[in-house]
């Protein structure tokens, strides 16, 4: 073994780097990473979701210097401050009304553990015992704390960890690109439903919650469906007394074409929770939107016990929520969700004019600010590569020397920039993308 | 139910905010927190346990600023940044020198998480199924994600969710205010080890990793415990092919005496977690510290499968490092362990002063920069307030009307202030502390 570094990269087989080197980031200008030899690279996954405004964003960085010169960070138990309240007006005032109450963390993960003991708590405070399993999708995922991970649909993160997580209930999700149901994207009435349908009916005294990525699957393969599922999620949820936690970690602020995914299917889930976006990609934070009747089975005199007691250090951290409050007021004052929806056709369609019709362009898919285009070896049947293969990998390599961190998600290659991205930009990286891919194949 | 904020603040029982007003904190410096009156009070618990070098310190502010102003986040795999790497060093200098790799996540709990994913996946990559439980201790906390509560020792916190976690084997730990074998700390021979001894002989072949806060668990009372216990029981785990997972994300960063409080046992445990003090309390970032054994299990190609593939998005977030690596500095330049020698004991002494021999004062315990003095119904039998009575959190409140943000834990009223504070703060503090109890008493 060669030790190529003494750091433990996060999703990483560090024996790759004794191939492929370990780049060394100095500077980010936009939706550029600079090496330490100077080469720039287009974050072209938004440095994993997280940023929409680009690097080095005067705007964004004053937000934060300027809160530096009050406080940084103050414990927020007993204890508020001005960047907080005006935070939760804010994402109160863009989310759908009956959320109400808004819990803070520091991670997505965290976000969406708190979201699940929220529904269990709310289910004991009010006596019934029996309904503590979630129900999850197919290549969902939602983080990888052990509560997360145990309702992550992909066995790449799960497989080896089955016997150290509770176990909850996968359901056999959309899957648009292999619809079982032989529809495509317009003519479909999210059939597909019916194993959600059967699992709520069969196992609805036992279950308390059913969590999904509205819209966008990410870490799943950037898999987009239809809204339908969605409503028809809420509708069947709400007859069966289950909650729905809409998992808008990387589909919020604005990734899907609307300030959250739920918009386009205008239902009310009881738990939003959100992070990545919400500072730009800045600094760690996340927060669970709730309704008042979730935050009324935890409001009692405290002998009761019925109190939500649980805490991180780093909640509601003044730092963090300058930077979200100013990535609030950037949205509203530079008309983000409108000007985003001018521009990214431009990619769409540059990307469709090069990929359609291409050999091994299995779908490509565009939803918002994002697209992707899934590689496949066989377009007839849909057969995928074999993953030991590992092309989509060997394409996001290809596409770093050519100037674009293009990260795969296995033989997905995706886009999914900061939303500051020129449309010259746009072109340049489909066309990295488009020579990486077709000088791997 | 009077609403009386939109926010849902952490680890709080929302309703007694009818009664008690929420501070709104506009600007801290040094030891003090300012609200929106200007009335000032000491920040007596460090912002749980975070903050070391005072609120709106120049150094570390000058050292998020200047980051700022270079790049202020990328996605941390495949990328590497200065800022991380100066870092690990830093990290790996004052840590055992079996400890090699660092890990990073954002938060403590997510630390927590990692360790014991680490463990167990170590096991499985070595085809060990069976050593799939963890071993805690009463009293133990180690964060809020349902991994880490899962090792948790404190029915507060875990009560509620037991039916939403795996189970874990809970061990009778020290109690040395009310040590069952009727020792004082002088003449302990961490006796009370004979359970974890007796339950790892037992347990040896189902468990994986032995996870403790080392000499002072805190969440659990401020309660404080000799190395003895430490090295018993890192000579067990070792016999028995049981990994140690030392918490020391509150007792690390010279908050007992030592850098790391592990070190006052001279032991090499598998795995460190550390945050909060990491970053000066001013950022949330975690790591997990491990060794090279560790390491190589996850070590090989690809096709293996065998990477550990666990990231959260914010991942050696470069903001949090640079403020984490001015803090290493300050470590250095300041001298700061030993400064913090020779002027806790001024707190120490003072405390014994005020309340040795005073009505209901149970035991006063003394660990580097941590005071506490347990307050019990009857001195003689030991016996508790009625824990409805709320006797400590009757005493905090009362603190806040004085100046002081002396956050309760049950009866245990505790002093952790930020290093900077003076020895005439260090009076100021412990008389409030003082007064607020026996007004309340």
């Amino acid at each position: 073994m060669k030790p190529v570094t003494n750091i433990w990269h996060p999703c990483t087989q560090m024996k790759d780097h004794e191939t492929y080197p370990i780049i060394k980031i100095e500077r980010g200008e936009g939706i550029y990473l600079y090496d330490d030899k100077n080469n720039k690279y287009i974050d072209a996954v938004s440095s994993w979701w997280v940023n929409i405004f680009g690097h080095n964003n005067p705007r964004l960085k004053d937000a934060i210097k300027n809160q530096l010169d009050k406080i940084e960070h103050v414990i927020f138990a007993g204890i508020t401050h001005d960047p907080a309240l005006k935070l939760t007006e804010q994402l109160l005032s863009v989310t759908p009304e009956n959320l109400t109450k808004v819990f803070y963390a520091d991670i997505g993960s965290a976000a969406v553990e708190s979201a699940m003991k929220l529904s269990y708590g709310y289910r004991k405070n009010n006596g019934v015992t029996s309904k503590k399993r979630y129900l999850y999708l197919d290549s969902g995922y939602h983080g990888e704390t052990l509560g997360a991970l145990s309702v992550c649909g992909e066995e790449l993160y799960t497989e080896l960890y089955g016997d150290i997580m509770i176990e909850n209930i996968r359901v056999q999700g959309p899957d648009c690109y292999r619809c079982p149901y032989g529809k495509t994207r317009n003519e479909c009435s999210a059939q597909c439903f019916e194993h959600m349908e059967r699992t709520i009916e069969k196992h609805a005294n036992e279950i308390t919650a059913v969590i999904i990525e509205p819209l966008l699957q990410c870490a799943g393969g950037m898999k987009m469906y239809p809204p339908l599922y969605l409503q028809k999620l809420c509708e069947a949820a709400k007859a069966y007394d289950i909650h729905t936690i809409f998992d808008e970690i990387a589909s919020g602020f604005g990734r899907t074409g609307t300030m959250f995914a739920l918009e386009q299917a205008g239902v009310q889930p009881d738990f939003i929770c959100v992070s990545k976006g919400l500072t730009s990609g800045y600094l760690p934070m996340s927060a669970v939107l709730t309704t008042d009747e979730i935050y009324s089975a935890f409001y009692d005199d405290y002998t009761t016990l019925k109190a939500f007691l649980h805490s991180h250090s780093f909640t509601g951290n003044p730092l963090a929520c300058a930077v979200a409050n100013e990535t609030m007021k950037m949205f509203k004052e530079l008309n983000i969700i409108e000007e985003n929806r001018k521009k990214f056709p431009v990619m769409h369609e540059y990307i469709n004019k090069k990929f359609k019709g291409q050999p091994h362009v299995g779908e490509i898919r565009h939803l918002g600010c994002v697209s992707a285009v899934e590689l496949v070896k066989d377009v007839k049947t849909k057969e995928s590569f074999d993953w030991k293969d590992r092309t989509g990998f060997q394409i996001f390599r290809k596409s770093i020397t050519k100037g674009a961190y293009l990260r795969n998600l296995g033989d997905v290659i995706y886009f999914m920039p900061p939303y500051v991205i020129t449309e010259d930009e746009m072109i340049k990286l489909v066309d990295i993308a488009h020579e990486s891919i077709f000088e791997v194949l």
